[in-house]
């Protein structure tokens, strides 16, 4: 039986049954006072009182180890996601509500698989309020996926069409565009270390551009679009790449003509990518273009033209239903301007000893760069938040300094923490 | 507490901490009768007697209850994973060997993540003994954009290349090759229902091609290279799609130029394909290729470009330990031979009530198509196979008939049942 410590080989050797986690054993539980679960690294250790001991106090111990067993993940993305999630997606791993099988195994083409994409899809579409007219993909390959597959189905190899450049995505947005049409930097904000969002009224838009691209969110740099251009072109289609605050807030999809993002700041793990378009936009794609870049192929098959990312998906899904049972996006914008009014005061407040670039009216509510006034301490910062259990603070290597990713996931409490840190932190080196 | 039936919406608005399957409350199990998890489907209950019952007895019902739970699945892929394989993803899902976050969150440029890569990538390299001179990909759109990257990184868009036409998938590779080059099919199975693999002397190959390609394995005629043809070109470079019967034997890595796989068959969950290249074949991609698609980018940043489906990649980790400690390849492809023989000696003792139409020597080890002599009784085959728990055996839209997939991780126990269950329906039926 599992009741010895295991390392992660020797445990391939048991019988399954005699895995900890299994549902079959967890009555054997009782009688252990400690497992030891893989214990690569740190083990992770549950404590199980004797069976005689009192239910409630034994409870509530565990509780708080278990809690105190997470970090607080800083992370630009991958980063956190919601924990009842996490926990929701371990309980039904093996076997996923009585189907038999992990969502991992599922035929793509089964009634069990059609379930979670469609309820996925439906969950985005409330969210979101996606009219009909736009449809939903669910794809692989990341935002830079999106970069060729945005000219390539949105215009021919010579069409003009306009980039407004806030940060390093959008520059890459951009260079990716050249190889399939002709795009113009229209707005740069290079110069000024892409701190700043551009006076819409003052943008020279090219009229024959097919469309214009903007990064809704630039993750490294930390500037946020609050409003959003109009695309005064010839056909009027604005394009975001949405990847770092897609479903932080509510978005009025109507104004553009595709929204893309990758799934792994806000909505789920890394491997999916959610694309939503305007039909009337489908059908265009340059001959050129490889099938799995063409929008209108995945549209015809429910995104299921080939083997989709399943439990990427799955995972998204339990996600949006999580986020609707929050309330949907109008109280999780509420969450999250929370958290970054937080954390932007305290910067703000601290005499300069921290200080973040960004104009104060663009500045993300998702990643929060802040430099030290002493840029010496910067290691030491990161090194202490770690101690305490508050990773991934190291800011981008083009940027350096400080960066505080708090999406959707990222807990109250561990903005708290943080901003409890930095001034415990201030008051030890100012 | 969640020791009340939970639907999976409320599950949400609970405590994270009452969750059934949080280790911080398994031991309040024992003074519980019955749970239901989310009972969307079908419940799966969990089963506890009162602390007083006898351990050993409790467990053993539950083992046998919990292998009932399990249903084997014939699915084409995404397909079984090894059940040792679930436990563990599921038992560090929540919080991976003491990081404090599920694999799922971590940052892709951690060094947690960083550790699961590099030995997936190491492993796999001592499954399959992967010389250095070959880069290991992990990427991104299945076999399907594949069909696009080979030629748009092994040759200009003028450049003769040569295609051997097996089955549906060779098919489509062929015909995306199209776009990028200038592809000819040297030999193609269509006439004869794709049931051959052609003699590869006779093939007319075009010495100017710049590689020739196969799929190793069709997944859907099941159909499968037993030895691989020689290139006989300019540059004597063999291709092959091997997605789905990668790892389920040795391959000699150093007949071919490149391997490329979907993860979904035999060594994953679907998100993720793995591309071994020959080094000195990166760095020649077409001008219009994009990032996405370029080997030379993924192989510069050990497939660390953009954020990696990253959940995929570790679920492939666990998978090549197992299959390591299994005893590697040859063990592997012992089992599989030997679940093959199995199904095909029923089909081929059945005195024609079974049928498989593929020539013996080339018949799959992964996919066995067949179908009845009495074609009415299909779809009750079918659905009485599905009433004893053994599922998606039906046929591919386009073949009809059955079909059994029997990749790496089907128990044998999976198909002696199923050959148990044909040999009582023909007893039924003949």
């Amino acid at each position: 039986m599992a009741t010895t410590t295991s390392s992660p080989h020797s445990l391939f050797l048991q019988n399954r049954n005699s895995h900890p986690l299994n549902k079959n054993n967890l009555a054997s539980f009782t009688n252990l006072k400690k497992i030891n679960f893989f214990n690569t690294k740190r083990a992770i250790s549950v404590t199980c009182s004797a069976a005689s001991a009192p239910t409630q106090d034994r409870t509530a111990a565990q509780i708080q180890s278990g809690q105190e067993d997470r970090v607080f993940n800083f992370a630009a993305g991958p980063a956190n996601l919601p924990e009842k999630v996490l926990l929701k997606a371990q309980s039904e791993l093996y076997n996923w509500r009585g189907s038999g099988m992990s969502v991992m195994e599922m035929s793509h083409r089964g009634k069990e698989f059609k379930s979670i994409i469609e309820k996925a899809e439906s969950d985005l579409r409330a969210l979101l309020n996606i009219p009909q007219e736009y449809s939903v993909l669910f794809l692989q390959g990341g935002a830079t996926t999106q970069f060729a597959a945005v000219p390539l189905n949105l215009c021919t190899p010579n069409d003009p069409v306009d980039y407004i450049v806030t940060g390093s995505w959008g520059d890459k947005a951009f260079k990716e565009a050249q190889k399939f049409c002709n795009p113009q930097v229209i707005w740069s904000g290079k110069a000024e270390k892409y701190t700043k969002i551009p006076n819409f009224d003052a943008l020279e838009q090219n009229p024959d551009a097919k469309y214009l691209h903007i990064c809704a969110n630039e993750t490294i740099h930390g500037v946020e679009f609050k409003e959003y251009p109009s695309a005064k072109n010839s056909t009027g289609i604005l394009v975001a790449d949405m990847s770092s605050n897609f479903c932080s807030k509510p978005v009025d999809v109507t104004r553009f003509g595709v929204i893309y993002a990758g799934a792994q700041k806000n909505v789920g793990p890394s491997g999916v990518t959610i694309v939503i378009v305007r039909k009337d936009l489908l059908g265009n794609a340059q001959d050129k273009t490889p099938l799995m870049l063409d929008y209108k192929i995945h549209d015809e098959n429910n995104s299921l033209y080939n083997t989709p990312p399943c439990y990427c998906i799955y995972m998204c899904g339990l996600v949006f239903e999580y986020l609707l049972e929050l309330g949907g996006l109008n109280e999780v914008e509420k969450m999250n301007r929370k958290k970054a009014e937080l954390l932007y005061n305290v910067i703000d407040g601290s005499n300069g000893f921290y200080k973040c670039p960004v104009e104060k009216s663009v500045r993300s509510f998702m990643n929060v760069p802040f430099t030290l006034e002493k840029s010496d301490l910067e290691a030491e910062f990161v090194k202490e938040a770690a101690k305490e259990k508050m990773v991934q603070l190291k800011g981008h290597r083009s940027v350096g300094g400080m960066r505080a990713s708090i999406y959707n996931a990222m807990p109250l409490a561990g903005v708290e923490k943080l901003v409890a840190f930095m001034k415990d932190f201030q008051a030890k080196h100012a």
